[in-house]
């Protein structure tokens, strides 16, 4: 792992992709993706990853509902009354969750059925083409990737890994960056166990989650208003390998923080 | 913020810097790193931003110590005991921590004088050129980042943001990533409060933590073995101002998982 003098430098480029147009229920978005990539000079290449926002993909998966799907429970009813919140959209939350984690003055953290946790449940009801629709997670983020994956392969021949990314928050730490939620064609976590550092001893730090260091990249070239929902990472080797974003999603046993 | 077709692509690049030799207490790390990032064809340019990983920092700044400077209280003596650890090593870790958050099996996550949340406080006992060293953070990370700053631009005239960085785990999900634990020269967030989404109204996610990202894209060049403590981040348009880390930490009444 020691990069003596004048050996290779390390180095990838993070390309956001212009020029999407507002993705509609039932769009092709893989085709729009490599279409914007081309029409911009970046065609796709073997070994990129595209990086993907959730909201883009939801929106062609047609994960955009009305509010007035969501017949409020009792509960949402007195707590959207209580914050002054839509009781349509409370009702959404608990719908998409399995969980409340925590529940403070009028903040929902709660664990979704995909087991990631979150704000809301990660249900966005802004900018979503209406202002009476709520815009849902996609039911498999990593059905979704999959699918992107094996769509780019098909148009253009390349082999790219896929990660869609959400923006959430962190305990202890203000503001919000972007993560992993769904993963094709790429091993989420690079591994060091076992392996000695410059003293002989194992090292201390051993899991690295790629993933969601690529996600978090991303968001730096993209819009925060939709234009620019897609990035390629060029020139990072990542581990390729049938991984998944379930395999970061720490499971309730094991977790300090439930 | 839409990027209508054929406008600018947003696009950055990250560089890891290689040949910096093992530093040592009181080493000119910024003369170090201005003269690898030469070295290797990318001298530093305004508007870069500088990663750099804590450790070298730490080991620079003389914070790498023996392990005997520990006497183990008590406490330290018998959690030592019963998880098999060197009690010397959670004295350390008990005297850069102002409160235990939990304390379960042998893991103690903890917070920092600093303020920051972490397994062990953040201290390293591995690949520190000895086996009976521990490695702490530095004593103010913001201000070492303010050196590293000005030390850059006398020496090579740029005008450079700088992020410290440390490889932190998280609740809820597996792996670590790397995070911000030091800044100047740049504003760590951006700030989308009251603007508007495309159907006008304020946006879900208003305030990303750009500091966190930077280092984040950061650790995908950098070696897990001190061979690459340092990156450049470069066409990514930061928010340049006297920014620091401070402001990323939550404080402990909005904390929701003190």
């Amino acid at each position: 792992m020691s990069v003596p003098e004048g050996s290779h430098v390390p180095e990838f480029r993070t390309i956001g992709i212009t020029g999407i147009p507002l993705v509609q229920r039932g769009d092709d978005l893989a085709g729009q993706l490599v279409d914007a990539a081309a029409a911009q000079g970046t065609p796709f290449e073997d070994g990129d990853a595209l990086i993907v926002t959730q909201r883009v993909v939801s929106k062609a998966e047609g994960r955009v509902l009305p509010l007035d799907d969501f017949e409020p429970s009792a509960f949402a009813l007195d707590f959207a009354t209580r914050f002054e919140k839509d009781p349509r959209q409370v009702e959404a939350v608990l719908r998409e969750s399995k969980r409340i984690i925590r529940q403070v003055r009028g903040v929902l953290i709660t664990e979704t059925h995909h087991g990631f946790k979150c704000a809301n449940a990660g249900i966005d009801a802004s900018n979503v083409g209406g202002l009476d629709l709520v815009c849902l997670l996609p039911v498999d983020p990593d059905a979704s990737c999959r699918g992107l994956r094996d769509a780019v392969r098909e148009r253009t021949g390349a082999e790219v890994g896929v990660v869609m990314t959400d923006t959430f928050g962190r305990p202890w730490r203000h503001g919000h960056t972007n993560i992993a939620i769904g993963v094709a064609g790429l091993l989420p976590m690079r591994s060091y166990v076992g392996l000695p550092d410059m003293d002989g001893r194992e090292m201390r730090v051993t899991t690295i989650c790629v993933a969601d260091e690529l996600a978090a990249a991303s968001e730096l070239v993209m819009g925060k208003v939709d234009a620019i929902p897609a990035a390629i990472i060029r020139g990072y080797a990542f581990d390729r390998g049938e991984g998944s974003a379930a395999e970061i999603v720490r499971e309730l046993e094991l977790d300090l923080f439930p």
